[in-house]
């Protein structure tokens, strides 16, 4: 019979922050990696994103939701282009398929996000770089604290 | 065709607290529903918990995530007895099916908690009390801030 | 690091009928669970449901897709009655919350079913007799065949 | 307030076969296109696949379960090279992230499937070919009935 997954619980102050790739994000981006459930493909991480640091252009495979714990932070080219610019304390549902060309931090920022699947990195003409999940943030997490 | 559901943001500073209902938890526990998805049935909210409150005993009927931005928390009754005791700023994951008995705030405290499907509140037998998803979830909220 | 949960296959024709407890349903419906995910509370079933036969009611806690292999199923009171009126080959969406106070069937029946999360099975109060999902099922299951 | 989505019924034998792209498969393959969930991202489709025909090299982006009525399959090489071969009636639960090289049908085959997620496409290096979700097999659904 199968059982119940683990109950989990990690100490984010106690956790040390690793740089975020340079090849899907600008301007210093640090994150923690806090949960991988590999049967569904959900993943929890926490962010802390520089004044004027950025995203690369990504689609939401799955929905997402943001909670702003600090900062600013302009979501699909922010409010005056029909995006979202979120304030501290912000929360935001960013639907599945959701396409994020422009993500920028206007003041130092953190955020704790939830995803239901995949980040799709995505070139100008919208071909694929990289397919990010639960697996790939889990290898890279696992690569940068020495974790197995 | 079915169109992309609505990207969704809410600047949650700026929206009132209300009591949560006193059925489903004891020392003046207050909320901020701040989405719903109906078609799978997740719901995010925030909660307000002052130092010796409490939530009633309830089975997440799917798995939740809590951030904790504050305060100390005491799940499955803490550390001690095999549960956890969280920490701001803390992280933690209750598998589907988690039953949680006992959840004290030993501290005053705040979380950010997402939820896929019900919280089942139960009586000391395990007899269904009420089930509280998004549908109920939203209910409340319309009825307590005049939204409808 | 977190493993990719197993691939599953089950010869369905080889696995044996069992009843569906009398307390869910009338008139001799059998069932075979084919396969449970603990995390995300998901399972799977195949029920033959003799002409005459009956499902008690339910609300589906999560949406619930069927596909009828053979037969004719009333859902929701049938198609007179606002529901539909399942003819084979046919495929249903029952929405999350959907509540199904008849189900009947009207010919010698066959359907394989997905749920996300349990069927909450009430009486005609709304009172919740019982909530049944992946470790209701299984359990019940495991104790029909053996299986431990 | 939100509402719940539509319950939906299709009477599968009704609607006609359309070929599946060749650019995903060979051999003649036909679908029929069932539900699409553009919220969490599911979609459910059927499956006509004549002996002899194959699906081209994909990843699940998320779990799938496929419920086999007719034929053969071999999935993943089938059981001798580690996979398994389905014969119908044959239930299977393809995990997420599940990869397919090889798909092959040895007899006349359908199948009934339901995925959480897309498919990615790859070719032998790994590279993305397509994605291809709810929102891509709507779009390619609606320009083969003529929809709208």
């Amino acid at each position: 019979m199968k059982q119940r997954p683990a109950d989990d619980y990690v100490h984010v102050s106690s956790v040390n922050w690793q740089p975020f790739p340079g090849e899907f994000s600008g301007g210093g981006i640090r994150w923690k990696l806090l949960h991988v459930s590999p049967e569904v493909g959900t993943w929890a991480a926490i962010f802390d994103c520089p004044k004027g640091s950025s995203f690369a252009s990504h689609i939401h495979i799955g929905p997402g939701e943001y909670f702003l714990t600090k900062g600013k932070m302009e979501v699909r080219g922010g409010q005056e282009k029909g995006g979202a610019t979120a304030s501290a304390v912000g929360y935001g549902y960013e639907a599945c398929n959701a396409r994020h060309d422009q993500t920028h931090f206007l003041e130092d920022s953190e955020f704790y996000m939830t995803f239901l699947g995949p980040l799709q990195f995505i070139d100008k003409e919208g071909n694929t770089l990289a397919v990010v999940g639960w697996e790939q943030a889990q290898a890279l997490w696992a690569q940068q604290t020495g974790q197995s």
